[in-house]
């Protein structure tokens, strides 16, 4: 292995996340981190969801090398409905060099697999299938227990939230996943290619989701950043990642991703397709995309963007826009149309598509062409047109047992945000809903993770299954690690707002954990119970960085001189007070007490013996 | 002057936004900016509101030491209602020294007047007042004016939003603005004593507004970094600015703080009134609050936050909540009710403290002292208490024709934000509402002033009419000059946002414009009229430093080989050559572009020459 990179090229942050404790919980081990309390708090420890795997695992040996443990293999090959093939050939062209030239080419993955799995003749391997067939697999087991997290902790808390309709139940059972997944109102994207992954599902009825974008593209980034981004991505939160890459080293980038992955991995085959005929659009042809489709099933990518619903009636409402067509999978689609003067390949092709995604258990994600690009083109008749033909796309999948999530928007002012979720409800048969955000202002470009937080938390509450962030970045460059950790942070807030709102049993559970922190002051606890716990503490430090104001019953915001938590402890020995003495009447109460604050000298001023 | 720090000690930033013009509208000078675009857009230039006073006017000299020009002080004294008197004497106390010793004290401001203003024996000059009367004062035609901000251009565009109940007018006339005042919809805070300040209003009925807050406490800051905070938070769009210094030298930092100031300030004078009383909240006395009212108001502070909701029998309201009273005047009236188990003495000496107010014309911003610290303590029982006394106090308000608007959460669960709008509007008989965020969850402290913009964003469409920002720095320390930046553009794009969702006239004229520019590669045109022009560019150079590439036609996100804003205007000549083919029909058409893209091997590439 002399020629090929360093580790030291391919360094990634491991370590637990300060404050957390890797847990790993039932038979299958479901992997969850623990954050301990002050033994002053008396309180069990916060259990928070994990979606950062073997990384922030002390006891896992991480070989970027050799690739992450294939946790699914031996579930996947119990069922008898698999068979192995010779992976197919890697061409030139799969790394967009269509010269023998592989200069500028990155290293392959150097544990490739030279057989690959494949659904056996008349066979069907999706999640999907199986529950509609009463099936339980170990991979909806696994989503349940990752799913409860806590939640029986909080069945005796009353029930506090609007979720519009949606069935969250109080406790989550293996049959309750089987169940939603054969309804199609949530899927596992789990190709039988990527064994490495550690299910979880997206779905109304679930812990809201939120996936981070990588990819290099033709004018920045490598292989090794781009594996380290989505490290670093999945330690702060991402459920998935889409691999976004264009120009050179498609393929060879995606196998060092997938093979690393505990996450579900999406593409956008189309663009790799793109890359192929030398990015000349009206050379796409369906053998080409085809290939391309097999090609990255063979990886293990989980879930393939489709713009299938990008018709050639639809391509002329996108005409008088301010914005016209933003999507890249969109405009490449609109303009093959417009060139072939035909309808789309993906639209007519939609069966054979689906042939190949249940051979592998890939999931659907039916991108949204049409999407609007600015506020001023928001639910308009391309966008809803669109979203229409993939309402009925999504039947046909289903009559395919394919699984199914739809993609959305984009930009979005606050009013038309609801109606993008009840129309998405109705038309697709609440297949989960998969948003861009959106964005609810176009004016403050650097600011674009904010301006979309806002819609996503708002969508999310609506009933969106994921939402996939936005980077300070977007519109400008491309985000680089601390933008992918911005943005992660952003969205994961922005979905636990939306999980609160819709009155998720479980949710509140980590924002009380923290407010009694904070009452109390326990800043260890409060840093660590952040969903960024490094920033939390170095912000605290910049103004207070002695150590013994970690402990110090005040901040900066107040001072030492006076401080509004600690009365509150006295109105409560005043409460109690006042109860006690009920039965002589509350006045007395007050006398007693007004007498003892005096006898007491009832400071504000903390003693410097605290500070 | 030998004594006085030097300049370099006060430096503040000064020039203009980048990318932005000063200019001056109408007779009154009314001061707003003017973003030119580039001449190939062939569109006029954006006219942007402005907040930034004549530190961003290139003509105006600039000297903190002199204080700003006096640009209110005709209007006040031609009306005919005010007298002159002596200031009253500033006392060691006043700076927190109770001792002789001045000794960490800060340089006096070298331009006191000794004179101050005061309404003649039995007269209120308050804007309210002459509202009620029908006089259209020249701070109410200021406003009108202001407002507008290029509202004619958008009259021919179709209204679009949901407000909720707000009557946001097509045109602002200065009747208009009189008639809000008179009703008490909107105030317009300008204290007579602050002449320098620029008339704004603060009402559901115009563009919603946002606070920043400065202030030095007792662990951090000084004068001359807080008179900067000042400068630099306007400069990014901060509407009024608060002063909660505690500690020491209150008076001069406020001193310096009001006499550079344009925009209204906004003070909690009961913390100075504690600090009067060595921090011991019991030993306060209306007497010395009130003598604080009458220090601030001569200074010329143009709004109160009062805490007169804080009621004695509310107090055991919050005593099983998870985080008690969170706000330090709360604390400090729930304390000092507790000690005497009397009722606050705010509350009850409500009327003297309106004839302090009228005599000024200084605003009421009615305190909510008990408002939630958390999310599981919102909406509750204490919190709405409150809320109706804060109700039942504004009606008393406006019997004496003060202008008042009534303070919001805090920490709210999106699905209870709109329940707090409904209330106030209902029990305040739609005074203003000034909310701090809401935090939507209290998971993410690093980035609560993203967890509060998305709370901020709604309930300013819901109504709200001041957002309160809220910096990364929120729960941690003190904030920074950067973090005042951070948060003033993140509440800078959450009320626009809310502008956009209740269908402002012209909001979405600045959308537009920055998406046209982005759908058409003006670059430099999207930084401009970025909220932010110098962060906007700055993300752009990191992945793409090149000059060449401002003007290119690609971005880092697709790279130079493709670009999805190109084949829109693909799609445009399609549309626009089938309609002309209409006559022979779509079909002829199609196949007519069929061949010219052929023809033109239509490419996707951008020729390196544009590159």
């Amino acid at each position: 292995m002399a020629d090929i990179p360093a580790r030291t090229e391919l360094k990634v942050t491991t370590g637990p996340i300060r404050g957390s404790r890797k847990v790993h919980v039932g038979n299958l081990g479901v992997a969850m981190r623990a954050v301990d309390l002050e033994p002053s708090s008396g309180e069990p420890p916060v259990v928070l969801y994990d979606t950062s795997g073997p990384y922030t695992d002390p006891e896992a040996r991480i070989d970027i090398m050799a690739g992450l443990p294939e946790l699914r293999s031996k579930w996947i090959r119990d069922r008898g409905d698999v068979e192995e093939v010779a992976q197919r050939e890697v061409r030139p062209e799969d790394n967009g060099q269509l010269g023998p030239d592989r200069s500028g080419g990155v290293q392959p993955f150097p544990n490739v697999r030279k057989k690959v799995l494949r659904a056996r003749a008349g066979h069907n391997v999706t999640q999907m299938h199986y529950a509609k067939r009463g099936i339980v697999t170990p991979e909806m087991e696994y989503v349940a227990i990752r799913e409860n997290l806590g939640r029986e902790r909080a069945l005796d808390a009353a029930r506090d939230g609007e979720d519009f309709g949606a069935a969250l139940p109080d406790f989550v059972t293996p049959e309750f996943v089987r169940d939603e997944i054969a309804r199609g109102r949530a899927i596992i994207p789990n190709n039988i290619n990527h064994p490495e992954s550690e299910p979880m599902a997206i779905g109304r009825n679930f812990l809201v989701k939120i996936n981070a974008n990588i990819g290099n593209s033709a004018v920045a980034s490598d292989v090794a950043s781009e594996v380290d981004k989505m490290v670093w991505a999945i330690r702060w939160g991402a459920d998935t990642v889409m691999d976004l890459s264009t120009g050179r080293n498609i393929h060879d980038t995606r196998e060092w991703i997938v093979r690393n992955s505990p996450v579900p991995i999406g593409t956008v085959p189309i663009y790799q397709a793109l890359e192929k005929v030398g990015g000349i659009a009206e050379d796409l042809t369906w053998d080409i995309f085809r290939d391309t489709l097999v090609e990255q099933a063979e990886q293990g990518v989980d879930y393939f963007t489709i713009h299938a619903g990008v018709r050639l009636p639809y391509v002329p409402l996108t005409a008088k826009r301010v914005t016209g067509i933003v999507s890249r999978g969109g405009s490449i689609m609109a303009k093959w149309c417009l060139a072939h003067h035909k309808e789309s390949f993906l639209y007519e092709r939609f069966d054979e598509i689906c042939e190949i995604m249940k051979a592998y258990d890939i999931a659907f994600s039916l991108g949204d062409g049409l999407r609007p690009g600015s506020i001023a083109d928001a639910n308009d008749e391309a966008q809803f047109a669109e979203l229409y033909t993939l309402g009925e796309l999504t039947k046909k999948a289903w009559e395919h047992d394919c699984q199914v999530m739809i993609e959305g928007p984009g930009h979005v002012p606050m009013h038309k945000i609801k109606e993008n979720m009840d129309k998405q409800l109705e038309s697709c048969g609440e297949a989960p809903f998969y948003t861009l955000g959106p964005l609810t202002t176009d004016v403050a470009p650097g600011y674009d993770h904010i301006t979309s937080a806002i819609g996503a938390a708002m969508i999310g509450w609506f009933g969106t299954a994921m939402l996939c962030y936005v980077t300070p970045k977007e519109h400008l460059g491309l985000p680089d690690r601390d933008d992918v950790k911005v943005g992660v942070v952003t969205y994961k807030l922005a979905a636990h707002a939306a999980d609160l709102a819709k009155g998720h049993p479980a949710a509140r559970l980590h924002d009380d954990a923290l407010s009694r922190a904070r009452f109390e002051f326990r800043w260890r606890d409060q840093f660590n119970l952040s969903l960024d716990p490094d920033t939390a503490e170095q912000y605290h430090d910049q103004t207070l960085p002695a150590e013994g104001a970690k402990t110090a019953h005040f901040c900066s915001m107040c001072g030492p001189k006076f401080c509004s938590m600690k009365i509150t402890q006295e109105v409560r020995e005043f409460a109690r007070l006042q109860e006690e003495k009920a039965v002589e009447g509350a006045d007395a109460g007050m006398e007693e007490m007004s007498k003892r604050f005096h006898d007491e000298g009832g400071e504000l001023y903390v003693p410097a013996a605290d500070r």
